[in-house]
C-alpha cells in the first residue's frame, strides 16, 4: 500500500473566499495507482481553512457574514504585534481547521451529493495557496 | 495491510440532535480483520457534523442551545435561494466539520473515558443519514 | 507499511492555555522506522482540543478572549448536573474538536513555515493530558 505526495497550487482572494477543491482532488486521485484508501489534506499555512460545504453562491455568501459576526476585524494582540491586520484571520482558521480526511473508494471520492470540499481563505489579502494532498490506499 | 469501507445507517432527529455512535463504531471494527489502525468517518451530507463529546443529557441540550446562540436559525442567503430555511444549518456542519479520524489499538477504539464519538444533525428537520466508515489497519 | 502507536503525556494549565506540541510530534516521527505517511493525533478526554495556529504570544491571547466571547464561562446544564463548571470548556472543546491529521514526507512534518500543532486545554484547572498519535507510513 503506497503513500503518494501530491500538491494542488492556486491563488485565492481572502476574505473568506471560498473555493471548491473537490474536483481538483479528484483529478489528482484519477491518475495514481492506487483505488480504495483515504487522502489526508492539508492547507498550508495559518489563514486558510478546509472544511466540506454545499458550495452554491447563497452560501458563499452566508459564510462570509457569519464569519464577519462571529469573530470580526479587529485589533487583536496578533495586530498589534505584527501590524498585518489579519488576527481574526488566523483565529477563523484555528477554529474551522486546517486538515481533512476524506474516503475514496473504486477511484472516487466518497462524499455527499450536494457536499464538497473547500477551502477558505480567511487571510485578509489575495494570496497563492499551497495543499498537500497525502494518499494512502491500494 | 487492508482498506475496509462500512457504512452505519440511521434515522436522525435534526435540530442539533446529538448521537453517540461510539458502539456502532466499536461493532463494526470488531467483525473485521485487523487489530491496529484507524477509522476516518465522514459524514454524507452537508448538514451534519462528526466531533467528539462527553455524551450525557446536560451537553445534548448544551450542545442545542449554544448554536441557536451562534448561529441561529434565520433568513440566510442560501434560504432566499432554496427555501429549505436550513441555511444555519449547513453554516454550522461547515463550522464543526463532517471528518473525524480515529485509532484503534488491539481491537479497542481509543478515546477518552469520558469521550464519545457524536454525531450531530443540525438540519431542521429528521433525515435518514449515512456514515462512511474508511478502516486502515493491519 | 507499519501502525505505530505512541504517546505525549504533558500537564497543561487549563483556560484555553495554548500548547506548541509540533516539535514533540516531530521527535516521535525521528525516532520510528517509517519516512513517509500521516499521523493522526488525539486528545484524550473532552475538554482538550487540537488544531493548527501560528504559536505566538499574541494569538495565545487572542484564542483564550474570543473563545470568552463565543462560549463564555457559565451556568450550562452539564455544570447544573456535574458541577464541575466546566460545561463551557466541553462545548470549546466540541467545537474545535480533538483529533488532527497531519502528512509527514521524508521525516519532516508538512506544516506551513508560521503553522504549528496545537493543543488547547479549555478545562477550568490545570490537568494532565495524553495525546495518542497513530503513525501509518513506510
Amino acid at each position: 500500500m503506497p503513500v503518494i505526495t501530491e500538491y494542488i497550487r492556486f491563488a485565492s482572494k481572502g476574505h473568506a473566499d471560498m473555493i471548491d477543491i473537490t474536483p481538483w482532488v479528484a483529478e489528482k486521485m484519477e491518475g495514481l495507482p492506487i483505488k480504495d484508501g483515504i487522502v489526508n489534506i492539508n492547507a498550508c499555512g495559518s489563514t486558510g481553512a478546509l472544511t466540506t460545504c454545499e458550495y452554491e453562491p447563497g452560501l458563499k455568501r452566508d459564510i462570509k457574514e457569519i464569519f464577519d459576526t462571529l469573530i470580526p476585524a479587529g485589533d487583536y494582540h496578533h495586530d498589534q504585534t505584527w501590524h498585518d491586520g489579519n488576527g481574526h484571520s488566523h483565529l477563523r482558521a484555528s477554529l474551522v481547521g486546517s486538515s481533512i480526511t476524506l474516503p475514496f473508494k473504486d477511484k472516487r471520492l466518497i462524499t455527499g451529493t450536494w457536499q464538497q470540499i473547500v477551502f477558505i481563505d480567511f487571510d485578509n489579502r489575495s494570496r497563492r495557496r499551497e495543499l498537500v494532498l497525502q494518499f494512502i490506499g491500494e
